[in-house]
């Protein structure tokens, strides 16, 4: 099947910032076989979609998340972080079940399909679960286990990691990671374990590193920061996808210059807790990929990538202390080629040969008039319940805000009614 | 007529924190006459409105506004302050006209109406017509003509403010107040002729204060901050909303105590201009009045109070440093009763005798479920686009997402056009 939507104006986020004002995009088997103005390509296609009043832009990609912990959205919020986790989360996460954490993540799906997120790198347990929800959700997705202990007591979620690895490996839309938690819950030598591994398994890997004040001071007691040890542990050989890296220090670049990968930024986490904000402006400084992300939905609350470009850009400027210190297309480009950057994949802008994944942003709301500035307007003003279209590989997940993957209706009640079991 | 609505979770925010779940709210004439548990008045109505799956609660007032900038939403964005005003703000505001500014403020008007407000505190200029697109659009509003310049210089936009109060005084949704915009735009001597006015004719003030770090400078070359400057004018002797107040210092606070009045904090304007987060801790501690607001759609994008409570909420938790500084429910009510508190407005709760302004939000969508706090999924994950209906002064502006006092779509549509006039 070939396809087309036309009419809309096309934001491709390419090299050279190329918009079609009205533009075309044209896909076949998952993959953008024409990009351009309206009317520049007079092959015939299958299905013709027209579009008026809308941007059609790339598909953000979130690079950071739990998503199954939709389930504990909102649970004893505003708690202090150590109360919250101990007295809470952790107990309520030990009686997740498999099923569980499968409708959290189907959950989850749906909140991401409705606000133009199609793809997303997670880090979770029973994650065969998370997979054959993603599976049929529609999106794309990075599943890591979270692998935590030492060299004898995490064990068994190493190797929870590489069966997962070995049976997902091949699926079109899912890449396994190795998903080492944090250097407060892994011990080095179990680090220097999972870096060998994804060497010779050829696996990426999903890390926190540097997300809270704490954490650089119980390292530093240590004489070590996180960059340090990840890097002596051998972990920055591998692909790496560092989750937050908020406390990330001048000294601490030299370990990130030249490695595949980069930071994922999750601006609404860091303030919701109280953690900082990124130095991003030294990052970009020294050419170190960042990419945006959500973090778990238990702590931000929700999957909302149009809130975490807004909390980006508002951090980043209130950091800087001058309007101009960060740019409404940085933003954007955090959340889309940013992400894809630090993940090794080639989504994240339209052009020839891309993935066929993009949105469709309505534009014909008060909110989004007049248009001075299409990339200001959509990141400032948007919301992510503009979105009136996801196509992930070629698939068109949600048309006109109905998502036609899976029964949504279905999985909010099952969702409803797990989350109450676990509190009750 | 007599209305009600039943079924929805009924969020008070009355002195007690009353949830109904689910409730009922009955209004007449403009007023809420029971709210209660769901059947609890039994008396007759002539329309009820049945809702499932949808909190009821206050309105939200957006305590500080310049609404007809809808029209330069995103206009030179991302630039430095003083380029952004003087090279594209100042020239663009002098082209415009009265009637302009009345699509201008209709635009913002529809915009508000969607996004769950309910009321808003206005500054600006051609009052006339920011006050005609009020009574248009159904909403309650706090107008103020800015006033700007000298003792001489600054005449006119003093007697316009005076005439303009005494054409609306009397009008059931709209309060005139009196709009000195701010120590460096106003001489001393006027200040003091506005206080004396704002005495004379019982009305109250709105201003600007202490927004930005360099009119902290400014003034302590002259040996004052903006507070001993506002209060040596005389103008806290008045009902007065002070719009930012985001560099009120410690000893400001003695001028602050026992006011009438308090502060609207702008956070998404005070983050994306880099100047700086409210001391709000430091304020709730001595009992000064807290509302929100928006600012202009120029400098935020929009006037999305939904948006507004998130950045409250995660700028005060950053600079608290630890996620139990700031809880939701002290974003609601700043946005609610904080709001209405600062402007001497009986609104911002629902109770018997209370204004009928009220909103229902939808909560069938995947980033609201499940249901583990329903103020924590008000403020951290519901979006402006989730409200379903607004109901003001007992009238209900908007029913499932469609607008029903005005032309919307045509308001748009001229708005675009005129803001395309305006830059070419």
């Amino acid at each position: 099947m070939r396809y087309r939507m036309e009419g809309a104006t096309v934001i491709t986020l390419d090299g050279k910032r190329t918009i079609y004002a009205p533009g075309q995009l044209t896909w076949e088997n998952g993959e953008i076989i024409s990009v351009g103005p309206e009317d520049s390509d007079p092959t015939p296609v299958d299905q013709l979609i027209l579009l008026t009043d809308a941007y059609l832009l790339p598909g953000l990609i979130n690079g950071h998340n739990h998503a199954a912990m939709a389930l504990l959205r909102g649970v004893a919020d505003d708690s202090p972080l150590f109360e919250w986790l101990q007295d809470h989360i952790f107990p309520l996460e030990a009686k997740l079940t498999a099923e569980d954490i499968y409708i959290g993540t189907l959950l989850a799906c749906a909140e991401m399909i409705h606000g133009g997120t199609v793809g997303f790198a997670d880090m979770y347990f029973h994650v065969d679960q998370v997979a054959q929800a993603v599976e049929q959700a529609g999106l794309r997705a990075w599943i890591a286990r979270g692998i935590t202990g030492d060299a004898e007591t995490g064990q068994q979620s190493l190797k929870e990691s590489l069966e997962f690895a070995a049976k997902w490996r091949e699926h079109r839309r899912i890449t396994p990671m190795l998903g080492p938690h944090a250097p407060y819950t892994v011990s080095f030598d179990l680090l220097e374990q999972v870096a060998s591994a994804a060497q010779t398994y050829d696996l990426s890997i999903h890390i926190h590193l540097a997300e809270s004040p704490q954490e650089i001071a119980d390292l530093a007691q240590r004489k070590t920061t996180p960059f340090a040890l990840a890097s002596a542990a051998g972990l920055l050989s591998s692909r790496i996808l560092i989750a937050h890296g908020t406390h990330v220090s001048p000294s601490d670049v030299d370990y990130l210059a030249g490695i595949r990968g980069g930071i994922i930024t999750c601006p609404v986490s860091n303030a919701k807790l109280g953690n900082g904000i990124l130095p991003y402006a030294m990052l970009r400084d020294a050419g170190i990929m960042v990419g945006l992300g959500t973090d778990g939905p238990a702590s931000t609350n929700s999957l909302d990538m149009f809130l975490e470009m807004k909390a980006m850009a508002w951090l980043q400027k209130l950091a800087g202390g001058r309007p101009e210190t960060f740019r409404a297309d940085e933003a954007l480009t955090a959340a889309t080629t940013g992400t894809a950057s630090v993940l090794g994949h080639s989504g994240g802008q339209l052009a020839v040969g891309r993935p066929a994944d993009f949105i469709v942003v309505g534009r014909r709301s008060a909110h989004l008039i007049p248009e001075h500035d299409p990339i200001a307007n959509l990141v400032y003003a948007a919301q992510s319940k503009d979105v009136r279209y996801t196509v992930v590989d070629g698939q068109i997940l949600m048309a006109e805000g109905i998502i036609t993957a899976f029964d949504e209706q279905a999985v909010m009640v099952e969702a409803e009614s797990r989350a109450k079991m676990l509190i009750s």
